[in-house]
């Protein structure tokens, strides 16, 4: 499938370099089927990274039990050794390559948050949504890319225990 | 003053690509001054890196007033395009370079937490702490690095006031 090569491609090398040829190889098919699925790097680029956000699923819980979910799911994709390192793999190059960013702001994020902001409501929805999504990234960052030791080394539950009550002051409405 | 002309380098071409002798160079001093001084390129890094957080002030307010500190700090020296933009590259670095990322984990994040978790006490400070600074780390990340539109556009007295109760939960005794 091309967006699973999409996927390996973007972790193993990053984003810059990452060509549509190299994807077509990978994929077995030719590089104009890959343009024509899907558009252009960047485009191909937001279908790999965005794998891992079942968006559905997790605003089907509603308001109050969104930042569990939320923090479930993230602690779950995480646990998984191929997932993680792609995961990490994408979110590095969201943070290093503008156009990569850009994908992240726009597509991964900006999709996401819209969608918290109208399961959540209330005044500041789309502010407290999108700060709900900057709490969980710097989990994900604290915990998979830099390895900060206390929460690294944390269990799920504790981190869950210990995170929840403050994501759940971001989604009441006030 | 050579931590001045290592974090302009270290800003301008990240970890990997700045070398002691450039340092030097732009200092204007030998080489061997600098290992004198620092002992490496790591730690010359941790140096650098560390300008901005003043933490002795930061801890002088106390636990309660912990949360707001530390935003009003965050959102004053991202204020300043030239401060933003060598914090920015820093952060860059220690998310994809491994020698930096140890800075970041040990001698920056990891000296902030033990402080704060002394400040904050009770159950659970190292993880509280971590915590903490984790979702800093995501309001920064997102606010300057991803640049989410809500995030982003945002005033800094709203963004302290939807987040700062979230983050004095994380603070308060359980």
């Amino acid at each position: 499938m091309i967006r699973d090569a999409a996927r390996a491609l973007f972790a193993e090398h990053g984003y810059e370099r990452t060509t549509i040829r190299a994807v077509a190889d990978r994929a077995g098919v030719d590089p104009a089927l890959v343009m024509q699925n899907f558009g252009s790097k960047e485009a191909l680029f937001a279908a790999a990274a965005r794998w891992s956000t079942p968006l559905d699923e997790l605003l089907a819980a509603g308001r109050t039990e969104l930042p569990q979910a939320a923090l479930d799911h993230v602690l779950d994709a995480f646990e998984d050794p191929e997932r993680r390192a792609a995961a990490e793999a994408l979110l590095r190059s969201c943070l290093t390559h503008p156009a990569a960013q850009a994908v992240l702001r726009d597509q991964v994020m900006g999709a996401a948050q819209e969608r918290v902001a109208s399961t959540i409501g209330g005044p500041d929805a789309a502010l407290r949504a999108a700060l709900l999504n900057a709490c969980v990234l710097g989990l994900t960052i604290s915990r998979y890319l830099v390895e900060v030791p206390a929460v690294a080394d944390a269990t799920a539950t504790d981190l869950e225990r210990v995170l929840r009550p403050a994501l759940e002051r971001l989604v009441e409405p006030t």
